[in-house]
């Protein structure tokens, strides 16, 4: 059994890491840190697990924790697990940051849309955990940078046709859509049940720091620096995303077309279903499993490709994509303890 | 008092005419038809009427009603208003049509998207009931086409910049999300609980019937033939619409100089609130009220102007705008009836 | 016009507050206070009222306030009314106060479930401001100490029962189920947005303070000492209360008897609307309006009444009620500005 | 690997049943009937199947699904399922029923409430599927009767006070609050989205056919015939019941205590988690999960128990169960297939 901690393991995203893990075949947990719920049984916080461990919260060191472990998970907020992770590197062990500290491989980016960072060094050293498209290099990094939620969605729907030329790289548009865990767990008057409930918004606009995240990678496919314009909006629902992309297509190409270049781009891609043309995900069809649902459509009077990718946000988006590339890692088969079918209705 | 019916009072939108109606100071309900309800009590169907009117549902001829009021909204299915509405125009009442028959000016169009024209002759004589853009020629009408709920955002949000020619007009794209009531009340497994509940999607990609009369409304503000990508999702909430709009700007313009050109372009108009530029408006802010909110910012970085308006679909989308219709057409304030606040939280 | 103040106008009873009296016809209102927003228009912090008023928060104290209305509403948490209360009588001035510190008529009650009160004397001139059982102290009062929620649905729903002695006394269970607006605007984990989705509890469960509310009131009504099972639940919806009262009949009558007696008893009181027997409210017909609609039926088999009331916990519950009794106070139709039909959708 | 199949499989409970079933480690899934969907993959109506299968839904009669499968779950409703159990059991094959047909032991009760009874003689050979009631005799039984969501979740909260004759058998309410899953998939007004959303109701009041179930049960358990007050009431949430229940105690005793009998009463059962004394559970803890979650308290001032059972009321209340009843029928481990953590949030 593989023996992994939880840095942080207070927020959703660790306690959806613990609970894919409790429920993994080849992992224990050994460790929770929390500061807040220091000495507090992660069942009283979240009692879905009551009756299903016996982990307490600890405020422990990277020293501490890196002794109890193999693999650590960073579930930290960004500024704080790149403070952490050189502990743990140095220990030999294996990384999954959640955070954004390490995805933005220009460190002038990362401080010009967050802070300064303060192990730039470390930074050369990451892998950027979307396993479709980086699978060898994560098999082989012990430094993980897990992507966050809407780029997950975004890159996975234009990869194939960034990669294969087919768009017009200065039309793309992201118009994407979240649900509210992607906020976190800290109080805050925005995502107050009656703040969010029967309304919509769009939050952001033009602003949002998964924005220079997305266009690194997709001018890693295009070959040369790509601009988009990403939109994020709240969706009155707790888990998911559903991003609507839209792009002017080079060449007169079809749908049925585009959907092949979708099915052999992602062929060895477990996680990721190519929908037939001219039909569309739905949050729910992911929401609780680990899964990339695409569709898409061409626009014949506009000559646009409108393509729709939908997300677990806290999976594929967040603790799925972590145990996906904590698999890859460690050897395992990528998609152990990943099998979660959706929870539908 | 100004006597009123309401053909085809079974759905939201009939409901929702009767709840607005039964508060404005200036008219009084004399009918209200349904062939399924005939003979029932409106508040055993719509129980929030319970003690507020004793009105009861009539299986009754256009005929019939005509001699009850002088103002007929037809709350219909499109392919049934056009039937009904010549008997009421030949009694000389005024009509005003909540269904899509009208507002079509051409009819090859309507044909097209929809069905066989029974009466083309009369559609000439139609307004499109978009008050912002129409209200004189609205005043001097007989019948009024009630616009779509998608077109009054998506017109809402373009009409200023088309006008003034600050846009690339083949870059528009109108990203919309609605909530469910505008898929009516009848049963369907698409619109049950469980299927919109926690989840997000689109629909009617590239195909949605509002498309040509966004179309049309838009290429009359610039003066020639427009084509926008228009794609429709499905919010898990009861009311409203928030469209997400893109365009590419001609020229280098300040988000703080559009925001002046919609102010001055609004600046009679009562229902339209123009944000502070920057900042945005959520559905939640125009629940239960007859305004259309718009925020806006340019994305320096893509050359994008980035639009978002708000509106309660049954209202400002539908019935409230039906009644603004109506008091332009009857002689009355525009706002007469409709200084509700939005509902919130 | 009558000039009025709302202190302590940040939360969403304040909001409900100026959001009913900008269109109550004989109101003015002349100052909102807020320690935390002072500065701040009202209309950022809460746009559904961009354009509808110019007013911004105040940190205030009530003195200067006293100098600009004739009636003051207190929306302030508990302990800190009846600090502020007595600067407004001195002045002359009505108060209605939303908070608990005036409800309890025995001072040790309310400091065995609240806290130590500091102007106990006062306690004696207050009103409960339940105008269904006392309209005629609060046309006189000039302190009303506005009911809590969840009394106001339970009071109403077993007034009838209590006062014609057709219920055993010691077998009341009011089991009520609260939209969340009811917790207030202050951020915490309890009430986010991810943590009431989707979800449903019981909470403070036999130790809810509005237990010795209600428990005051219904002893008053039947004229001894009456005990009561209190069990509060939290709905996934933001307004609303549902109470199912259960009770045990003294003696064989039916159901058509029982809403006989219900109607009698609240003939002249316009916001309780009494359903016909074996037909019960929903929450959605009364969201938005100041009504309390009740419904009941006997159940033969276990000889049990089931009462069920259902109200807006923002408007019967708190501002609509307060604006009721402000009516009263001030000579005004008890009804002024609180015609409310229901939202619905 | 057990083969298995789905009679009546369009609904929630037949979708519920196959994404459990396909993640189950001992079984294959060989057919699936629907006759409005014959021809149709089951991953077109449920996309969350994409990928996951390929079955596909057949017309198809008992005797050609009996040549298939050894257990044959009837997905159907009550007054189809007694039509078609016989074929199935004169083929020797395993059945369990989720309809209501084969629960009622007094087939005079089931006729009271359902309707003419086609196979009486069948349902002395039924057992009724409440594992922790009747394991062993399910463990040899051919027919097992799935209880209904109500009955689970009401039967838990109450068997372990009466089986220890703690309370006033004439005292029991049980006020029960459901998510809108349990209405099924056919579509009807009262389970759109826009009627359900926002509302919350109480239903059939003093009427469900639930009632019978519960109290045959519950007699059981006291050993001599019990009547219950049971209210149903409908969530805006798409899964889980929570039943608040009510008794009066029969004597002095702690909520310590009766937590400790609960703990004994349940204690070789996985499914049911008891809670410490004076914390309730939520449904959000229990979604997507297999299990019953209870906790209780002691009101001292009225010497009433109240307990609080939640369940998922497609797992637990229905599919869960149904496959923790296969297990125990065909020798597996009670919990194989059955280990699914709530999804939260």
């Amino acid at each position: 059994m593989l023996k992994v901690a939880i840095y942080g393991a207070s927020g959703y995203t660790g306690q959806e890491l613990l609970r894919l893990l409790l429920r993994h075949p080849e992992t224990e947990v050994t460790a929770l840190t929390s500061r807040r719920y220091s000495g507090i049984p992660v069942a009283e916080v979240y009692p879905l697990f009551v009756g299903l461990t016996d982990l307490v919260y600890a405020d422990a060191s990277p020293k501490d924790v890196a002794g109890l472990a193999e693999v650590v998970f960073l579930a930290l907020p960004h500024g704080i697990s790149m403070k952490v992770a050189p502990a743990f590197l140095t220990e030999g062990k294996k990384v999954i940051d959640l955070s954004a500290d390490f995805r933005l491989r220009d460190v002038g980016t990362y401080e010009k849309w967050y802070e300064k960072h303060v192990v730039p060094d470390i930074v050369k050293s990451s892998v950027y955990g979307l396993p479709e498209l980086y699978r060898d290099s994560i098999a082989a990094a012990t430094l993980v940078a897990n992507p966050g939620c809407y780029p997950t969605g975004a890159i996975l729907g234009l990869a194939p046709l960034l990669k294969a030329h087919l768009i017009d790289d200065t039309s793309i548009i992201v118009d994407a859509k979240s649900g509210v865990s992607g906020a976190g767990r800290e109080p805050q008057v925005g995502t107050l049940f009656c703040e969010v409930d029967e309304g919509f918004k769009a939050y952001k606009v033009g602003q949002h720091r998964h924005t220079p995240e997305m266009e690194q990678e997709l001018s890693v496919l295009a070959g040369h620096e790509i601009r988009v314009s990403f939109t994020p909006h709240l969706l009155p629902l707790s888990r998911g995303i559903l991003s609507t992309i839209y792009a002017t297509l080079q060449s007169d190409v079809t749908a049925a077309e585009l959907t092949d270049t979708f099915r052999v781009f992602y062929k060895n891609c477990p996680f990721v279903r190519i929908y037939r043309e001219g039909t569309f995900p739905n949050i729910s069809s992911v929401r609780g499993s680990n899964y990339c649902d695409i569709g898409l459509t061409v626009d014949r009077r506009t000559k646009r490709v409108i393509i729709v990718s939908a997300i677990d946000n806290l999976i594929k988006g967040a603790s799925g994509q972590a145990i996906q590339n904590m698999n890859l890692m460690c050897g395992l088969d990528e998609n152990t303890g990943l099998d979660m079918v959706a929870l539908f209705p």
